[in-house]
């Protein structure tokens, strides 16, 4: 596997970066996970919107322009000449003095990698998700929230709770009691026809694919509400799905090993993100 | 500049680490910073057991045991030949499976650098420092609050906004409003010749120096007291100071530009754990 280091492309061994670079220190960084399909990057513009965004929240000064880094991103495409895959694009703020000032930071370090696309849940075609209630609150308040930032623990204790259970994804509540996402997807319901999710005022971040359902729903005429709810009432809905870029649209089988309606609206909006994925990479 | 990583001894130039490595990829692993006094670590033990707790938490299973890191520590410090300088121990998770998950993952990284003892501050004795509130809010419940985790970003936000105004240090509140802590260090102000602090429950980082000042006071028959209390509050207090494991007590100034009343208690704790730091470090 060949990895994008910095502009070079190195054979992944060789991929190494400095103890001293913040992202390895404080987790000082961004990072955008997207789907390769037909060996195009799906959404590009999208997934570089919200890492600019990010970048101008954290005064991070990326080394390369957008054009620059898309043409490196289809040169690593070529070189590992992989056609449905998952790449991670990450762009820490570097190496610069000990401590958490930023000042005399130096130039960023940008990386990409390709992993193979991989589903998990109970069948290899991941039918579904049996998810899990974390005991992890995040901050309503939260102004990273809204970041993809490489401070990703309170994801990782949730998801570890989830593995201890059993189940495929974990969701988080933020302070006010409230469901706010998964650990790396965000959360839909179905509600009298509705296709509901939270809003992201409450500490939701928000997902690219997100986007691309609010985007369905309107093209299907279906309505699309922003509220919110507990876990509890979660249960009571006529079905639950959770979007992310790698895997579209995923149906959620159980909540806490209690088993959830299946709307049919679910696999009809899925059927029409596969479609809007196929359309969009085959140009 | 020497550097441990890992059982190895390298130059700093070469000691890299894999880009999938999951502290640079999410900030997943734990560090220390320790003071380096006449050539030996100051509260080795009360860093270690703070390490050990986090590891638990986190589920992060070290390479090395305790006694085994406090020889590379002292071997790096022979390498190096420094006698006055700061510590940075990190264990990272190490590398696995992309995404939250730590299933699969290997062997931690660890490593330990050195770096000279900086001061911040109007004066380069470090008097005292300029502090300044943040709009950060950490959630009261969080529970990673009680480890020093790679997932720093609040504290580098924080950090960031008291640099733009030309302070030395951010005051960290939680969502409940109460002050918690300096970024990179604990909170203590005099209140009718008590010395007071947070208690650790409001989402207190447990400082190696915050309970080596409550040894001092008990020893020097001064009232410690744990309680709450705004930033607008901490204007009128007899004083204000801070404690961390690089500089010890540092006295603070001001607050959002206004003048704090310095108590003459401070001065003698300051001067009390100089003590306590020269006598543990001769022997």
């Amino acid at each position: 596997m060949i990895v994008f280091l910095n502009g070079d492309f190195v054979p992944e061994e060789e991929a190494r970066i400095s103890v001293f670079d913040r992202a390895f220190l404080y987790g000082d960084g961004l990072f955008e996970t997207l789907r390769i399909s037909n060996g195009k990057p799906f959404r590009w513009a999208q997934h570089l919107e919200r890492l600019q965004h990010g970048q101008r929240f954290l005064k991070l000064q990326p080394p390369f322009g957008v054009e620059e880094l898309e043409t490196f991103a289809n040169e690593l495409l070529k070189l590992n000449q992989m056609r449905e895959a998952v790449m991670r694009l990450t762009i820490s703020r570097g190496t610069g003095q000990r401590g958490y000032t930023t000042k005399g930071t130096e130039r960023p370090t940008v990386v990409m990698t390709l992993h193979p696309v991989t589903s998990r849940g109970p069948e290899s075609s991941h039918a579904g998700w049996r998810l899990q209630t974390s005991s992890i609150r995040i901050a309503a308040t939260d102004p990273l929230a809204a970041f993809k930032t490489c401070n990703k623990l309170p994801q990782i204790l949730a998801r570890s709770e989830a593995d201890a259970a059993g189940a495929d994804e974990a969701l988080v509540s933020n302070t006010d009691g409230y469901v706010v996402e998964g650990t790396s997807s965000n959360l839909f319901w179905i509600e009298k026809e509705s296709v509901c999710t939270p809003p992201l005022s409450i500490g939701v971040l928000p997902g690219v694919t997100r986007a691309a359902v609010f985007e369905l729903c309107d093209k299907m005429g279906l309505p699309i509400r922003e509220t919110v709810l507990t876990a509890e009432q979660l249960v009571r809905t006529e079905g639950v799905f959770l979007s992310l870029s790698t895997l579209g649209i995923v149906p959620a089988l159980e909540l806490n090993k209690e088993s959830l309606a299946q709307s049919p609206l679910i696999q009809r909006i899925r059927a029409e993100y596969c479609g809007l994925l196929r359309v969009e990479t085959q140009r």
